[in-house]
């Protein structure tokens, strides 16, 4: 969607509207942290997100990647930044080409910073000089497909002294079909009005987004503005002053001179504003928070799970549970399908899951950290206490888990630990949800004025001793269904047939009933390639002969993964009486030699 | 399904199953009855039903319609006796092809009584002679798509004094081709185990079930007796001597017997029983109960509709909610479809709703029943009584619904009653029902362990001026969705899509959800023409220009049929806020004017 569009129709309801920039991490790390906190600050309810251009090679198939990422993995509309610096037309085409195909729509045209090492900047050959060139060509080549922004700059463009020309400059780029216009940050509100002001004087009258800075600490102001040649008021440098080597006090500064600026632009009937986030969460989260622009559940979680904003994908509403936490590995082994589940899943023996490859079956840290978190493991002991430290939050990801754990699952943490202490390793699991509100603050999801619904879930490995003593139990309660498999594919199952169990469903006002999330065997089947592939990657990072390696391996050789659903939602503890969780001087005693606290 | 596999499935299981018996009434309004009686004793289980073969023209059709009915409207695995009587080939051929076209798929054969008016049986021309002869004929036209039952005489035939003669006959129908031996009544237990042992001795290894008749009163018991020449034992002469006149002893006696005899052939091994229910519907009920035999819910109810048996409709698991009075209407018109929704409504602007004849608008009764029902009203006050009497079951039927409410409404039943008093004249209903148990008495449908749910729906017509009040009420409670149209195709709603609301729907171990029940606009439209039409029909029973037609087609002219959902299924309450049922002055005055008692 275009965010032009997004932006009238929240004028036209007369309510605030915000944005966040990002730029590409240097590191894969980096990009991977990045992404969670894209998806926790969906939730903060932005009308759109922009990423920067990566100049350079990599650097540029990486914004690539990351546009591709927000639209169909994060359900984000993306706006991607595009320069004119080093970009010959054969790139350009290329980074349109892309944007295009994966459902994004929208372009923050700018000539571009000089290369690095230049100060001054030149045009490539077969390349643009100004952005009003790159606007116009792509107009001229991609029709209406593209919502454009070009930059704006309130206090003038560095590279021009003149000020009413970087206004007929900016103009010039408007009149080329730019929708909209983007500032860059500044931190003089009166400056930014009579910015406006003129421009509308000179006969722009498309939205203007005034960009705002959230200040973090003192030295990252200096390096800011030396960087953008901005004016900062002296009051703010008073401020500043007697806190300046006090980080904590600068950003709560920063926050509440921000959440000013946005009251006194809304003063000015200026509605929207856009935040350089920098790549960081907090400051923004508070802004938002204090300006009580808490978002409408509905606008932020149309579903449980992000929908996809790529155009194949846009019906569908059906997913099965077990890539909850690889988002993106469910994408990528599924873009070669043609429809996707709408309304209900139906039958499963008809979509073919893709191969294995990409980022199905890898860690998502570097070997190093990995080593950090997992340590050495040598007794079986040793994983169950990692597997119950990542559920107490003492331990940041698990090779399933690239983040930690839910908001919703706060509620059984306690209990999955202990289980996970008694040898079943969890790794995915959900609580029972007895029609919560859909405006929920953690269950939520779903149009206004509904219920939402949820089975309770578990998913772990587990010996296969263990198994028969659990299988024994689940016998005896009619509510439970599970799916049990090892490595080599041997399935169990008290399933008598094919149909897709709903986990999570929801009833909404003059709607048929959601049920975004389920259990069925075919796409479970896939998944246990690619959840038995996840031991063998952790057990790589050792030497292959190492009794940590052994370890892993022998349980990718002979442990079972297994699903189990309380399908009886009203009976929310019903799951943990499958688990002896009161005979607990096994559990007691691996506290004491762990250091996991179990807070009441 | 051929009834000879369910039997051998029960076989298997090791339960008891019973069936019915039912003849074509002679009138109407005598089939109508039969009809709501038959939908209401499939609540008792039957494995199947059968009805009995109208020997002549259009006796027989009415079998075919009965047969076809049976099986499409109410779901009833249904078997067609075809007998020999004055039957030629093509009749015979035509009678098989039509009950073939219906999905019936169970005949029982047999030679047939001598036509009326003769005392003793001859074939007719191009007939056949025997029932072997017809057992014959079907399984080599037919092959195995008919399952195929014959009649077994435990007392042996009336025309063939040699008994084991008899037995032979027998055993010659068996080896034709018949998969099913059902017997004649009878009243001697013992002589009943003495012929399977007979048959069995002489190779009839296929199942025998037994023919019992609860005896209803001392001389339909002589007639039935003299009929088929049966033994009675003098006990139970005895035993019906001193209370012969009193037609409830007999019948509690005729109760208990048929007690008896089930519990002496369980004993010895006779799983199955077939009632002779001479269209009635009492004493099968109670030896049903005092059995305990209570049929369990999820063979009786996979949805809260009965789902029909023809083959085309088998996967059909959806249906708007407005034709739930008038099922056989909505079977018509969707007769042409080729898929029916599964699992979601869908699209609904695609399936085009069959042209309003044959059954659509049509009164259920003849014009004189119809008069003595709802009399000449000449007031809208009357009209609103008539309908408040109805709710109250003090009157049988209103054009819409030719059944009394339904047990679910009896939660309702007073304010039904109390809203038609101020003008809202109901139609169709159903309460708010917040996730009862699938095993629920009165809501409970689908397999085991399920929860099932219902938003509280109503629908009504209304005149233009309370239908603007009963507007500006809805507009204040976001939970409430609405649809009114009146005759001439006006519509007011406040849904603004196309999406079907669900209304009913179900949450079972291991599936995705059922959701059987809807609301729709396209179906709405269709079935508006169908409501309005019975008011024209109810007019059209008095004179043109009577001010009773005047009335009613005044109705017809300007009133608005609404129907409203309350969509917060929590708040069982809600949708009654809608009515002003507190101001009760004016109700009370209806009261006091009519005869009805709303009790408490």
């Amino acid at each position: 969607m275009k965010v032009i569009d997004k932006i009238k129709q929240a004028e036209k309801e007369g309510r605030h509207y915000w944005s966040f920039e990002y730029f590409p991490p240097k590191t894969p790390q980096g990009v991977q942290n990045l992404y969670d906190r894209m998806e926790r600050m969906q939730r903060f309810g932005p009308e759109f997100i922009d990423i920067t251009w990566g100049a350079g090679g990599s650097s540029a198939d990486l914004t690539l990647e990351m546009v591709a990422t927000a639209q169909s993995v994060y359900g984000l509309e993306t706006m991607m930044h595009l320069t004119c610096t080093n970009m010959p037309l054969s790139m350009l085409d290329h980074a349109l080409k892309t944007a295009k195909e994966c459902g994004c729509q929208n372009i923050l045209a700018l000539r571009g910073d000089p290369p690095k090492g230049q100060t001054t900047w030149e045009s490539c050959a077969d390349g643009f000089e100004h952005a009003s060139d790159l606007v116009k060509y792509i107009r001229k080549h991609y029709g209406d497909y593209f919502c454009i922004a070009v930059a704006g700059h309130p206090e003038g463009h560095l590279d021009n002294p003149d000020k009413h020309d970087d206004l007929l400059q900016l103009k010039a780029k408007v009149d080329a079909g730019a929708d909209l216009v983007v500032t860059q940050l500044f931190f003089d509100v009166d400056l930014f009005l009579e910015f406006v002001k003129k421009c509308r004087q000179i006969g722009i009258t498309c939205p203007i987004l005034p960009g705002l800075f959230p200040i973090q600490n003192y030295n990252g102001l200096k390096r800011v503005i030396s960087f953008n040649n901005n004016h900062v008021p002296q009051h703010i440098w008073d401020a500043l002053e007697p806190i300046k080597d006090d980080d904590a006090a600068v950003k709560e500064y920063g926050i509440n001179l921000t959440i000013d600026f946005i009251r006194k632009m809304w003063a000015a009937g200026i509605n929207g504003f856009h935040i350089y986030t920098f790549n960081l969460e907090r400051s923004t989260r508070l802004v938002l928070e204090r300006l009580e622009l808490v978002p409408d559940m509905e606008s932020v979680k149309p579903l449980p799970w992000s929908p996809s904003l790529t155009s194949k994908r846009a019906k569908e509403n059906v997913r099965p549970i077990f890539w909850k936490n690889r988002t993106k590995s469910y994408i990528q082994r599924t873009e070669t399908w043609d429809e996707f589940p709408n309304g209900r899943w139906g039958d499963s023996s008809s979509p073919a899951f893709g191969e294995l490859d990409g980022y199905g079956v890898s860690l998502k840290y570097p070997v190093k950290e990995c080593l950090d978190m997992w340590g050495t493991p040598t007794s079986m002991d040793d994983i169950s206490v990692l597997f119950a430290k990542y559920c107490m939050n003492k331990v940041p990801a698990i090779p399933w888990s690239a983040q930690p754990l839910d908001s919703e699952t706060e509620t059984i943490r306690q209990r999955l630990a202990a289980i996970n202490l008694l040898g079943y390793l969890t790794i995915n699991s959900q609580p029972a949800v007895n029609g919560a509100k859909s405006s929920h603050k953690v269950y939520g999801w779903g149009p206004k004025n509904g219920y939402v619904y949820q089975k309770a879930y578990l998913e772990f490995f587990v010996s296969p001793t263990d198994l028969d003593g659990l299988l024994a139990k689940i016998a005896k309660d009619p509510q439970v269904t599970y799916f049990a498999v090892n490595n080599q594919g041997d399935l169990r199952t008290n399933t008598l047939n094919d149909h897709p169990n709903a986990v999570t469903w929801g009833v909404f006002p003059g709607q048929e009933i959601i049920q975004p999330t389920i259990v069925e065997s075919a796409a479970f089947m896939a998944w246990k390639d690619e959840a038995f592939g996840l031991w063998r990657e952790w057990s790589s990072i050792y030497e292959p002969q190492s009794p940590s390696a052994k370890l892993l391996s022998n349980i990718t050789d002979t442990w079972y993964l297994v699903n189990i659903v309380q399908n009886d939602f009203q009976d929310e503890g019903g799951i943990w009486r499958l688990f002896d969780l009161e005979i607990d001087g096994e559990i007691s005693r691996k506290i004491r030699r762990s250091s996991i606290v179990l807070e009441e």
